[in-house]
Formats: C-alpha cells, sequence, structure tokens
C-alpha cells in the first residue's frame, strides 16, 4: 500500500460514516432520552488521546445544553488513587475507538458505580465498554487502517452533538446534520488548497494550531494530526490561552494554523492571526470567509463546523506526510490501543 | 538588574510565602468553612495560563475532598457565547495572581449569578475578583518581580490544598503544610544538582516534561517555565497520554524530564522515563528516590510534593535560561494582565 493510502482510504469514509449517523439521528435522540436523566446534576466525560479531544467538543456542546459545566474525568484518581466519588444523578460519558481501551472501560464502571448514568461511544456495540454503557451511540465508522485516526474523530463529535441534542436546546438542527456528509464530502474533492497550504508550509518542523470556543477541539486533534502522520513538532493552543505566555516562543519562522467560523469566537482568532501574519510569521488560515488558505463550508453552524475544520485539517497532515515522504499509516512507536493504569 | 535577578528573588521568597500561608492556615479553614456549602453539587475553577496548571492541581486535589468531578471552566461559553448555567450548590473558584485578569472576573461573577458560590484566590484583597468573592484565600505573595510567575504559582497550589481540606478529607496534615516552607527553603539552596541537569540538556531547543496524577500539574507547569524564562520549546504531557500517540516524535535528541514522588502514580512515570532512556534519549529525573538528577525531599505527601518539584523546575529554568545568555525576567512578547473576551 502507498504511504497514506489507508489514511485517504479512512478519510475517504468519513461522508458515508456521517450520513449514517445522521440516519440514525432520531432512533439515537428516542433511546437517549429514555435512558437519560432528564435534568443530569453533572456531566464527566472518559476519554484519552484522539478521543480526549473530541471530548473537548463535547465539553462545549455538553455545557450548552446542560447548562452545568462538564468536567474531564482524571482517570489516576479511580485507577491510582481509589477516589470514590458520589455521582448520584450525573451523567457519565466514555469515548474509545475501540471499546477496549481498558482504562476507559474501568473508569466509566467505576463511574457507574459510584452512581452515574453511564454512555458510551464506540465504534463496536460487542465491546467491553458497550457492555457497562446504559445507553450507546454506535458511531459505525469501522476500523481504521492507519493509526492516526480520522473518520472515528469526526464521528465522535457527531455523537457529542447527537447526546447534547438530546438533552437540551442546542444551535442547529437535524437538516444541518444532514448537511454535513455532502460538505465533508465536497472538501475531499478539493484537495487543491491544501497543496497550496503544504506549500507555504516549506521545511517547516514545528507549527502552531490556533482556534477558540467550539473550534478548540479541532486546534488540538489538529496538531496531534500533524505530529502523528507528518511528524511536525506541533502544537494546539486556544487563541487566548496563547497570548499568555507561549507567543514569546513563537518566532517568525513558527507557522501558525487558525481555525475560525462565522460566529462569536472568529473575531478573536482572527486578530491573533493578523497580527502574527503582521509580524511576518507564515499563518494559514482554515475558513469559511474569503480569502482562506483552506475553505470551510458555508452556512454550517459553528460548533458543527468543527467537523468539516478538522477534515481540513487531516487533509493537511496527509498531503504534508507524502511530501516529505513520510507513511502516516504506520508511524513508528504507536500502537492502537494502550494500557495505562 | 542581571540576568534573572528579578526571578531569582521571586524564587527565594516562596520559603516566606509558603510560611504565612501555613501560618495562616486555621483562620482560612475555619472561613471557608462558614461561608462554602457543606457539600458542593459540584465544583468549576476559572483559571488561565500558569494558574490554569494551578487548577489542574486544584482539580485532583479537591476532586478526592469533594468526591465530584472537578471542571474547569471554558470562559468563551459565557464571555463569547453567553450560556446561562445554572450552578445553584456548585463552588466556582476563580484563581488570578492580580485579581484583575477581566476574563477571569466577568466568568466568576456570572457562575456566581448562576447560583454558584464564588471563591476567590488572588494576590489583592483589593482586587475586584476579590470583590465578587463571598470567601477568599489571600496568595500573600506579592508583586513578581519578573514575567514567569513562581511564587503564585506554588502559593496557588497551597490555596488550592487548604480549599480541599475545608472541604472535605486530605492525604495530608497541617504538620505536612508547615513543612513546606522548610523543605522549599532547602531545595533553593542546593543549586548544584541544577547545573548538572542543565549541563546535561546541553544546547536542546525542544523539551518534553512527563508526570502523572497529582504531580500532571508540575509537568504542565515547568513546560510553561522553559518556555517562558529559557525559550526552549517545552511540552507537558501527562505520562499515560504521552504514551498514546506523541512519542513518535520523541526523537533521542529530544530531552525528557520526568516528575515522580513515593506514591501511586510513580512506577507509571518511572517505567515510561526507564523506557525513553533505555531507547537513548537524555531523561532528567526530579524524584524523591536515590539517583535523582533533580532531588525532592523526603516524607512529603504525594500531592503536597507538587510545591517542592515546581520550585525544581523553576530552578531548571532559571539556570538553563542564565546559561544560554537569556534574561528570564522580561522575556519579549509577554504582558501580565492580559485581556481576553
Amino acid at each position: 500500500m502507498g504511504a497514506g493510502r489507508g489514511m485517504a482510504a479512512d478519510m475517504g469514509e468519513q461522508p458515508a460514516v456521517l450520513a449514517a449517523l445522521a440516519g440514525r439521528r432520531e432512533s439515537v435522540l428516542a433511546e437517549l432520552r429514555a435512558a437519560l436523566p432528564a435534568e443530569p446534576a453533572g456531566v464527566v466525560l472518559v476519554a484519552r488521546g484522539s478521543s480526549d479531544y473530541a471530548a473537548v467538543f463535547g465539553r462545549y456542546v455538553l455545557e450548552t445544553a446542560v447548562r452545568r459545566p462538564v468536567a474531564l474525568a482524571a482517570p489516576s484518581l479511580q485507577t491510582l488513587y481509589g477516589v470514590e466519588p458520589d455521582l448520584r444523578g450525573w451523567l457519565a460519558v466514555g469515548v474509545s475507538q475501540s471499546g477496549r481501551t481498558p482504562e476507559i472501560v474501568t473508569v466509566l464502571e467505576r463511574l457507574a458505580h459510584a452512581g452515574a448514568c453511564p454512555v458510551a461511544f464506540t465504534n463496536d456495540p460487542e465491546s467491553p465498554l458497550a457492555a457497562v454503557a446504559r445507553a450507546e451511540i454506535p458511531l459505525g465508522a469501522g476500523d481504521e487502517r492507519a493509526v492516526p485516526a480520522t473518520k472515528t474523530f469526526t464521528s465522535e463529535l457527531v455523537a457529542f452533538a447527537l447526546l447534547a441534542e438530546a438533552l437540551g436546546p442546542v444551535p442547529w438542527t437535524g437538516a444541518d446534520v444532514d448537511g454535513l456528509a455532502p460538505a465533508v464530502a465536497e472538501l475531499l474533492e478539493d484537495s487543491g488548497r491544501v497543496e497550496g497550504a503544504v506549500a507555504r508550509l516549506g521545511a517547516a518542523e514545528e507549527m502552531v494550531c490556533l482556534a477558540r470556543g467550539y473550534l478548540l477541539c479541532v486546534a488540538l486533534e489538529a496538531a496531534l494530526k500533524l505530529r502523528e502522520a507528518a511528524r511536525v513538532r506541533a502544537e494546539g493552543w486556544s487563541a487566548a490561552d496563547f497570548r499568555h505566555g507561549p507567543i514569546t516562543v513563537a518566532a517568525a519562522d513558527l507557522p501558525v494554523l487558525a481555525f475560525s467560523a462565522e460566529g462569536p469566537a472568529a473575531a478573536d482568532v482572527d486578530e491573533l492571526a493578523e497580527r502574527l501574519a503582521s509580524d511576518g510569521g507564515t499563518v494559514l488560515r482554515a475558513s469559511d470567509r474569503p480569502g482562506a488558505d483552506l475553505s470551510l463550508p458555508p452556512a454550517v453552524p459553528e460548533p458543527l463546523m468543527a467537523v468539516a475544520a478538522a477534515v481540513r485539517a487531516q487533509q493537511l497532515a496527509l498531503s504534508l506526510a507524502r511530501h516529505r515522504g513520510l507513511d502516516p499509516d504506520a508511524p513508528a512507536g504507536l500502537a492502537k490501543v494502550t494500557p495505562t493504569r
């Protein structure tokens, strides 16, 4: 198999996976609404790695719907320190592509034992994680051929969107969810712009990915994909946090990839991107506005734009890897299921 | 003022600041217990930058004491998206050195308006943040001379420890808190080992800082200090997360600084550190066990060891900066109070 053929194939399945998820929307919402507490006292998410960044998205959309802060579990408190929380009335969401990451299963089990209503997002309805859960959103993304997860990530974003919709008011409609598959299909066919962006990056070995609000998860995920596939030392930052310190390290030779979409967070990201560009930096913009280096589709509500923006990040990582003669499908040192205590 | 004299002076005040905080322990606990709900429904922390990493420590110690997951606020939900949460029965903790970071003040105010009991940690009892709070832990750290915050960070760790103690059972005693000041004083006098560690780093431009559990916050903070003071592109990672992906980027020329202390998380960090070292990497260990490159004091309970480990990180960052002819006191591009929307 040629360099990145597996990753390209995984990415190419996203329109079908997203369409299938959108098609299951009504039945998933009905199942969730039947199984979950109507007004959760709180929500805690259990995830690691790429799923951890999907959980950052989950934090924003669930907090919008549930109107309570959403916590990311610190697994070591359960697995190493034996803390026994009281989670009656809470919702606990376990996210694992395989449904077999032992730590995620163990922590979801402990949180359920502590009184939380357990929900699972996984590719495998027969997995131990699904067995622990009272309600499940099957991602239906199938196995990833390449090590850098792509379709799993975007399907997890949609799963969080559906869970949020089941729990309270959200700023998008079913039609918006239906629109994701065709929008992503269109992006995948438009690879010319990606080549242009890769050319602008030159031989850069480091990068910074920036966003804010609903798209913050994409900045984090983009950095992870750039590391995994193209071995770039990329980091994802909230534009707000980036201003607080690390900006001092952002020399003119440190390229920036900034994500923004029509909505309340755009002005903040765009201002920072413009400042960095006017200081002489290489700034790539992934945006739904004119002049973007990586275009994003029009008329997608800001939260759901995370799905399209993640696809742009995947394209950039894959293209950059190929351009540098790397095979993103099987980077050294990475295993798919990593047991942690 | 010579390179880093301000940062060295700030660091040198830590024993006095920690002793003063320990001395106020009883009265702070009494004030907190009078003002706070006995069993908070949940806890949400509001912080940015260096205080954000202190909040990671807060998450672990508060979750241990309160037995509920602790969330870090996503400020943009309040400041950009206008989400109106329902936080009756919750505790909201705002952390800001100056007490004047507009975003932190605004978010704490909104969370209080939503029903949460607001608590503030700040250096300035006259600040707007303190005015919003129903209970306050004065850090008493005074102004920082240098831009990289040092005494503020360690005093914030102790403030979180005191808040946890006010809310439930914790694995340390008042005597342990009293012991921090002399332990830190001893570390500050022992700079020989730090020079040895700096020598082993050579001309490295990138680094990875690793830890797990209660010390995770120190890995994150160490990376921030190394960036701010010594302009090293350092990153902090949980040892568990690091195994999931970025390890592929850890070439033999990427030095690692691993923090561990006697307790349940040590084996995990030590195993990873040994593996990286046996692969030929430069691995510095900050630990309370024999053979550490940067020794940590004996007989400090694992959670409170974060204070001592943070001081070791400060020493390394300062020493590395001086060795490279940089002035850590005023790195370009950093401002102390950064307004964000």
